[in-house]
């Protein structure tokens, strides 16, 4: 079982370990220290090592960080962390809502008379500090770069991962890792960057088709790298996760210490991505007298535009991962109506149908499974304390995705167990109308994620209603599940490509009600032209998610022709490519479940 | 009649004048001269005296540039301007398509030694120079401030106009000057800027409470202002043209030539907007050692947000003109079918039921009236040489508006002349969706244009189609038909806020076969909250236009219910408002045209 239900931590072990760090703090000289939840590598998932955040203060949450001050030690939070963060740390922490408070006026606030603020300039992009230290100059608060407290009264702190690093095949990424490499250095000669500093582990993991296990849910080794405009690699990393891979003369090999003197002996300018790379790259090379050019990491935009090989494993992967979604599907509609099953169960029977797949490698995230009202709260994780009985008349909201080889995937469904009230019927049939609008849509070349986020939206808010989270995040290949730089987001101003793939999912969640979700994964692909159309270059989605939609859910009268026949068109596409998969029961089951309405 | 359909230039005026300007040019050693089609008030239609690029090169479009060098010289138009420049200038002049082909490059490649390219720091805005200076900084040229080559070999150059302000009174603006005055001081004071400089002549209007007749189809008095931060403002422009005015002890009047001198005497921080004013307000101050504060004219968004009488009165507006359309429309479902109409018989008979309503001050643009073919050319106007018969089978697009004192209207019909081809109705139906859609628009507030435009446009990219301009732009009350910063388009990212007028008005063009357009103008609104709903602050439009939509155009087998719905609506609220304003036989004309789909 991949996934966990225990509570890691308890309020009671943040008040002693505060006040180690306090100490410390004195020790230097400093009113203040800041400790993220992030690591060097910016990533959404940190090793034992690097979970300062939660080792502190007890909060588990996947975003927020702590300000520790003299007197007060502020807990930021946003919204989807409010509840769990009151039960899981101890009254010396202050949780404060963010972002709607922001960190700089807090820290103007709470040190009127300025101060010395401490923080880790591993931890920290350049972007952070630079705009923090904007916020702060004209309160008399300096913010000083340190070694990291936590870690210096962290008696017992885990080691860096180090697990074996594995080739990824050119069968399954498509394209050469000395071809990417070629590519992106042929980018920054064109730029006139001498190098690249890369500091992701999913753009190192591309570029070299390498995959770890350093991190839970995400197939990624931790490592640095640069990447030089001749193509050749340097790689800072444990060497001995490289021990199962053949040598690439164009790789260089070297240990985590190498990489702060390989950066200092760099020819400029070198490109540094401010956005995702830890401050202290900029020092080192500033110190050292070398030119950095701000741009975008090299890998970001070749990685998203998924290849042909790419898209066809996914395509693969997702059969398989809809597949066992069928079963779990056909067994949930059984079992939930007689009672006895609660949130973990359902979890651990999703997970089970997954691995028997014999291909699964990891969950891609915690699975969320939220009933009735716990389907509100937007990234719920079931823990034995949260658990629920599902019940009658629940709406049950599961969004769960698999790592597999090939790729990677991500699926919401919302089910409901008995017989759903006329308002959840009407609520789930206007999100469903939003999630067929943006599957059915079509669009000129050159626009972004937030030209059609609208369109997801605007059947909801015809109704009043509306969710506060994006329609859509981008997906990598056996990488992250959550993967840029585009999304479908009123913030996004990326512009769509062929290959880039993307979560489709708008939602609506009623307070201590019930959460309602439905997500596809699609991926964008130039759109053939059509008969009396004008000769316009246009990019529409390909579906790569299979599995049905409860019509039990769903209120026929409030489709129109076209969404009526795009959701007929989709259950029959499920059960022609899904039935040879499945077991006889769950065929059966997919044929009633996939009938047109 | 307001509008004239003669061609006012010919080619052959070109030639000898470009020959002058080249000689002025050789005198002050100059290897190039700008020449926009702007005035200094950068406003959409310009006085006579203004009318250079006209005078210049024979083109008369409302945007473009002319850039001459010793051996070429360059007129730079938009792609609705294509064809027309062609037939407008002689071959001296070199059409060149914009915004494809940038000014600077085009300069860069055309001057490969460098040179010295002069321009009038009055005709162009700071914004448009910098960047401009930017392109050219690496390529030898340098731009050089010189006075206006063009007006100096004008010989029979027309005076600024010189026509009488009114006082627009309270009753129809809805708050006295002094209080706009007030409310505009205090923003400068709170930003710290002692005064603002307003070059616009509707911001000044709007300021003032004032309209003039200086230029066509605006009714605007041409001047330039200078707010202070008490309130206070020094106006500049003819003092003749005050005549009719009580005087207003907070107004200070001076003539033109007393501006330059009122800028230099400034104490600063200063408020310039540069993406308005003029370089050479710039240029003053910086040349008096005034500090300048770039930000938005201070009066823009306080007149795009309508107060309470000014949208009664749009409204009283609208209902005048919808009848006026309705009379209208009558004769012409009544007149076309018999063949013989032109389009300016048309532009002519609706100009005349306009006129008709005894409140018509001016048309509010030239009317675009394309039958057939010319209805796919997005800025028509008809001319005597281009005036084509309307045909049996035609589309005949017609936009138009109305300046009256109460408001400024803006509405677009496509009318089927005969019966449509299918093809004709699908597209018109398609067209018809994304104004509806629009028309029912309700979202959070917050959101910009940007967000609401592909709701107008979804079901025509469904089909492979688009069209290549913005879904709407703002409009004023009694003011300029397309007036700033609001607009339904991919480029605009201001927020909508309530009281903003926009125009609604999505289309399809398929060239050299038929244009369609349907346009109202609506206002936005505080949504009332929704029973079921979420308590969230929603926006929606309420529509300002009534007037029927040619029912033999539309596919009904296409439109939702709700779309239906909608139509049907808007169609009965169109007879029950306008009924009491028609003659019986438009009224028995309307009350068939209007019935239920």
């Amino acid at each position: 079982m991949f996934q966990s239900f225990e509570s890691s931590t308890s309020p009671e072990q943040g008040p002693p370990r505060l006040a180690a760090l306090r100490a410390a703090m004195q020790t230097l000289g400093l009113d203040g220290f800041l400790l993220p939840r992030a690591d060097a590598h910016q990533g959404e998932y940190v090793a034992p090592r690097d979970a300062r955040l939660e080792w502190l203060t007890g909060f588990t949450g996947s975003a927020g960080f702590c300000a520790v001050l003299r007197d007060v030690a502020g807990v930021f939070i946003d919204g989807r962390y409010r509840v769990q963060v009151k039960a899981q740390v101890a009254d010396d922490f202050t949780p404060v809502n963010w972002p709607e408070v922001k960190l700089g006026d807090w820290l103007a606030q709470a040190l009127p008379g300025g101060g010395r603020v401490g923080f880790d300039a591993w931890l920290h992009t350049a972007d952070e500090i630079e705009k923090l230290n904007k916020r702060l100059s004209g309160a008399g608060i300096s913010l000083v770069e340190t070694g990291n407290l936590v870690d210096s009264i962290w008696p017992d702190q885990p080691d860096r991962p180090s697990e074996l690093i594995s080739d990824y095949p050119v069968e399954l990424a498509g394209k050469a890792s000395g071809d990417k490499r070629a590519e992106c250095a042929a980018s920054l000669h064109e730029a006139g960057h001498r190098a690249a500093v890369l500091t992701l582990p999913d753009s190192i993991c591309w570029l070299l088709n390498i995959r770890g296990s350093d991190i839970a849910r995400i197939p990624v080794a931790q490592a640095f790298a640069i990447l030089h405009d001749s193509g050749r690699v340097a790689l800072f990393t444990d060497p001995a996760k490289l021990a199962a891979l053949a040598p690439d003369p164009e790789v260089d090999v070297a240990d985590w210490d190498a990489f702060a003197p390989a950066l200092a002996r760099l020819d400029g300018p070198v490109r540094v991505d401010k956005a995702s790379a830890p401050l202290a790259v900029s020092r080192i090379l500033e110190d050292a007298g070398i030119d950095i050019a701000p741009a975008q990491d090299p890998c970001i935009l070749p990685k998203a535009r998924k290849n042909a090989v790419e898209i066809a494993g996914t395509i693969e992967a997702h059969l398989r991962d809809g597949a066992a979604m069928v079963e779990f599907l056909a067994w949930l509609d059984a079992e939930a109506p007689k009672g006895g099953l609660t949130e973990i169960d359902v979890v651990r029977k999703l997970e089970g149908f997954r691995r028997a797949t014999n291909g699964l490698r990891d969950i891609s995230f915690d699975t969320i499974c939220g009933s009735g009202p716990n389907g509100a709260i937007v990234h719920y994780r079931v823990t034995r304390e949260t658990n629920r009985p599902i019940r009658a008349q629940d709406l049950l909201l599961i969004d769960s995705g698999g790592q597999y080889l090939d790729g990677t995937t991500d699926i919401t469904r919302t089910i409901a167990v008995g017989t759903p009230t006329g308002e959840q019927r009407a609520c789930f049939t206007r999100v469903l109308k939003g999630m067929i609008a943006i599957s059915r849509a079509r669009w000129p070349v050159g626009l972004a994620g937030r030209d059609l986020d609208p369109l997801a939206r605007i059947h909801l808010w015809r109704a009043g209603m509306d969710y506060d989270h994006g329609t859509g995040h981008g997906v990598g290949t056996y990488l992250s599940v959550h993967e840029g730089p585009q999304r479908l987001s009123r913030m996004s101003d990326v512009t769509l490509e062929p290959g880039m793939i993307l979560s489709n999912e708008p939602g609506y969640y009623r307070e201590a009600a019930f959460g309602i979700r439905i997500e596809n994964l699609v991926v964008v692909q130039d759109a053939p032209d059509l008969p009396g159309g004008d000769a316009r270059a246009m990019l529409d989605f390909r579906t790569l998610t299979y599995a049905p939609i409860d019509r039990n859910l769903i209120d026929a009268a409030l489709l129109d022709a076209e969404e009526r026949a795009w959701l007929n068109s989709y259950h029959a596409e499920t059960v022609r490519k899904l039935s040879d998969r499945l077991g006889p029961p769950a065929r059966a089951w997919l044929q009633k479940a996939a009938a047109p309405i």
